[in-house]
């Protein structure tokens, strides 16, 4: 008898998890091997509580397709840690639901969280002689897993953030005759990939963002006001790119900085981002136009800047996924190996996930600058390749045309 | 003799402001009636202080097609007032360096103050003999002048507004098993245009964003909350969104509530915007997750949701202006006469713009609906033939490749 494929979603959004999910139903639903492809509805806390729905109606009503180049996750998210503890209840309950939908194969897609709940899963069935295979597939805009070249995911994000600090460069420069600052906001708390990526906004030598801060280096407010003065006295208006997560170096992070006084209108601390914070710490030291702007959700669910490259990629890590465990792995992670940066070429592959989860990936500290206010060539060379290619999105009357669960 | 072109471009960028550029350069190079084309840099502050450039070398090397698809003002802005008293010098230092550059024609590309400048321009040329023709083109995202249909600006800036709250909705309901409220602030201090373009995101009746608050209607915090709980019953993760100058009718704008005792770190009062003292509101009153997003500059200056309808009116605005004044015209800014919806047909005219400056149309009344939460159909009707079809902006190893002045 086939088993079937059981697929789900778990974390942060991002503009390329669905191009995962189309992977792994697509291998699925092609496969001779396996039999129906079910979706868990909210990941496995969803699944826990019935919800799920069968994927084949999808690939025969043309939404499959759309699924591709929708960001999100089309399946929905959760946020649900299993236990450490094997022997809790939980994991008998879910491998008994297991057993009622014939599943053989179980594949989770997303980041750090996920694949500690692969890591679990797998674990759980070694320990009572399941043979359900059960793989990750790895996803995050951070990306900071380790054992992979980089995740799906990243690459989009990176294409939406060099393109709008390009755009914002050229926004801020308008009133070119006025030196002004604008310091911009990255998602990043622990790893500063994203931030990084803003480097490939420079057309030129010298060119906006002339900063950037991520959390690996620690943060100095008055060696940022040095840098700031120094800086602007050959660009007027400057673009500084920060991660979220911009820290003392002793664990305060620069936004606490200012929630520590702020109070807000109801008596609450006033929580602020980094970037507020230090638009109001330049106003008041520099006395110039400054600006902060927030990149926000947007970084990671906007289809505006697909990378063909990472969606691509996106899509493999999913069948990769399906193929693997069909050949019999388990308790694995798609990984992705390069083996050139120019031409770009990469090989699919697996690592086990219980090295994988709980740990992050930071930029390495040769890949920033001494004085920790820029990245190296080296992180160019390493992020260019990601951002390739365009992804043409189905529009309709005017608008990018997305799936969405009826 | 033939006798020159001169251009500028004033106010806050928009995505197309450079296309209106293009389609004055452009008319001007190719008229046999006119000579050179020159820019002014930074508007008429930087001409006064001899800042110009040569358009035509930008024709030959191609730089003149990139600039048509580069946001923001390739030739820098300025928000600089000419003086209400015409007889203040100024007015013929101006028009002696229009004599010195055998200037015959004056376009100024800009919004409700630059149109002012066209204004005092022309009625300074009228009264001292000039025979100058001075004449405005338009663009502001805000889409608030009058005497024309819309603006170039508002339909690019309303597809990536529509864009993006529809990616915004997305994200939101990926943890759709738990209530949520996302509260999106869109531009707008006085006009809720683009604000409004945020129902275009809709995909069905109901859909997100629910509430849609324009400054054209006063706010009722009470009312805001009420309506809140009420929608929270059909509609899990809501999304919000508002004009940063949403007021309570009386003058008193929704951010400056908070304003009254947030204090930062260095004492000062702290200035944040509507959405963010809205999220603080419905954290406090409802107790669920809420987030808010402020579109900030992007809405403005990105080159990724470009309406093919808007950039190429923008382009014939400019080329418009041109005809105009060989034709005799001063004194005028270019129009949009809409002569049907469906299909949309548009005729290209001109108004006297001392009855545009300094006026603001605000979204009638008849458009929103009468508890001041949402858009009408009409609206609808309005906004939808702007933001048709889709720009290539040429890509240059992963990012828009933009013009800029070296």
């Amino acid at each position: 008898m086939k088993r079937n494929v059981l697929v789900g979603q778990s974390g942060g959004p991002t503009a390329v998890i669905n191009g995962s999910l189309y992977g792994v139903v697509r291998a699925g639903l092609e496969s001779p091997e396996t039999g129906n492809v079910i979706g868990m509805i909210n990941g496995i806390e969803g699944f826990l509580n019935g919800r799920q729905m069968d994927m084949a109606p999808l690939a025969e009503n043309g939404e499959l397709e759309k699924i591709r180049t929708t960001p999100g996750s089309y399946l929905g998210s959760c946020r649900y840690k299993l236990p450490e503890d094997l022997t809790d209840p939980v994991y008998p309950e879910l491998f008994q639901k297991f057993e009622e939908n014939q599943i053989g194969y179980f594949f989770y897609i997303g980041g750090n969280d996920s694949m500690d709940t692969v890591s679990k899963l797998s674990r759980y069935a070694a320990d009572h002689g399941s043979d359900i295979r059960i793989i990750g597939v790895p996803k995050t805009i951070d990306n900071d897993l380790v054992e992979t070249d980089h995740t799906p995911g990243f690459g989009s994000a990176a294409k939406y953030v060099a393109s709008t600090v390009r755009e914002i460069a050229i926004d801020a420069s308008v009133y070119d005759n006025k030196p002004s600052v604008t310091i911009v906001e990255i998602m990043g708390r622990h790893a500063g990939w994203l931030t990084a990526a803003s480097a490939l906004a420079r057309k030129f030598e010298g060119d906006n963002p002339v900063l950037i801060y991520l959390p690996e280096t620690a943060f100095d407010t008055e060696k940022f006001l040095d840098s700031l003065r120094r800086k602007l006295e050959t660009t007027r208006n400057l673009v500084v790119c920060i991660s979220e997560g911009i820290n003392d170096g002793n664990g305060t992070f620069i936004c606490e900085l200012a929630s520590d006084v702020g109070v807000d209108s109801f008596g609450h601390k006033m929580l602020t981002g980094s970037g507020k914070y230090l638009e109001n710490l330049v106003k008041e030291k520099l006395g110039i136009k400054v600006r902060s702007v927030e990149l926000n959700v947007c970084q990671r669910c906007s289809s505006s800047c697909l990378s063909a490259t990472d969606l691509r990629e996106a899509v493999n890590a999913g069948s990769q996924a399906v193929w693997a465990a069909l050949a019999g792995e388990t308790g694995k992670m798609t990984t992705f190996r390069r083996t050139s940066d120019v031409p770009y070429t990469l090989e699919y592959g697996t690592a086990d996930v219980t090295g994988i989860c709980n740990k992050e990936k930071a930029v390495p500290a040769e890949w920033i600058t001494c004085d920790g206010s820029d990245v190296s060539p080296e992180f160019l060379t390493y992020a260019r390749p990601l951002i390739q290619g365009e992804v043409d999105v189905p529009m309709k009357d005017g608008l990018p045309d997305f799936a969405f669960r009826h």
